[in-house]
């Protein structure tokens, strides 16, 4: 648990999902588009496999800011997200964040949030508002 | 299946989750935040009950995007979400979308989003990129 969360801190995160949390993740939702659990569909289309909901590839971030930092207690007030390339499942990926604005009198924070494959290369990128008690 | 998408058009799907899919979320995403999914936790909160996580009430914009409106074959390109009013399970809401920039050379929109709880009122606004050859 971290303790204080002030501007300049960051936090990293490594990741991967499996074809099954891919598939549980279609049925809680709702959102069964072929491409993400068809195999044969998704053989035929540009990405020639199965990509990952890019909401199941941002939701590392709600976990993150939910029980890691800041951790409990949080209120998440919003998420950006631009999905720059496809995710896929047994694959490594690295959620980086930055806090790059500080609001000590609400709590609040504006927190750079980016995924990355093992080639450092960016995946989902965007930023992030929560409110948390020990933003300060 | 809807024909084509073109500036101007909007559709609304109403939704409700429950208690039980709320626990299947924070189960595979890992995000185990007990203001989700410990009733008595949640009680001692400013919310006084549980709440839905916000990617769990987002999801539906994807889960929209990729099998209705525009549905099969959209890509995903971005989503920027504000949490305005905390969601709770068992309450029926309504995503509504309403198509507002068009590119047709490269079939990408830019889709207004939002979900409305019973009274009208905003609880998740934002607004979506996607990519699809029905927009055209």
């Amino acid at each position: 648990m971290t303790d204080k969360i002030k501007k300049g801190d960051t936090y990293s995160y490594s990741f991967s999902y499996s074809q099954q949390q891919v598939d549980e993740f279609a049925r809680v939702t709702g959102d069964n588009n072929p491409i993400h659990i068809d195999a044969k569909y998704a053989e035929s289309s540009i990405f020639g496999r199965p990509i990952m909901h890019g909401f199941l590839g941002g939701s590392v971030f709600s976990m993150v800011f939910g029980t890691l930092f800041p951790g409990e207690g949080t209120i998440y007030m919003g998420q950006n997200m631009s999905f720059r390339k496809p995710m896929f499942v047994d694959m490594e990926y690295t959620a980086k964040f930055e806090v790059v604005e500080v609001d000590t009198e609400k709590n609040r924070a504006k927190i750079e949030t980016k995924i990355i494959d093992k080639d450092g290369e960016n995946v989902i990128i965007g930023d992030a508002f929560v409110q948390n008690k020990r933003i300060s």
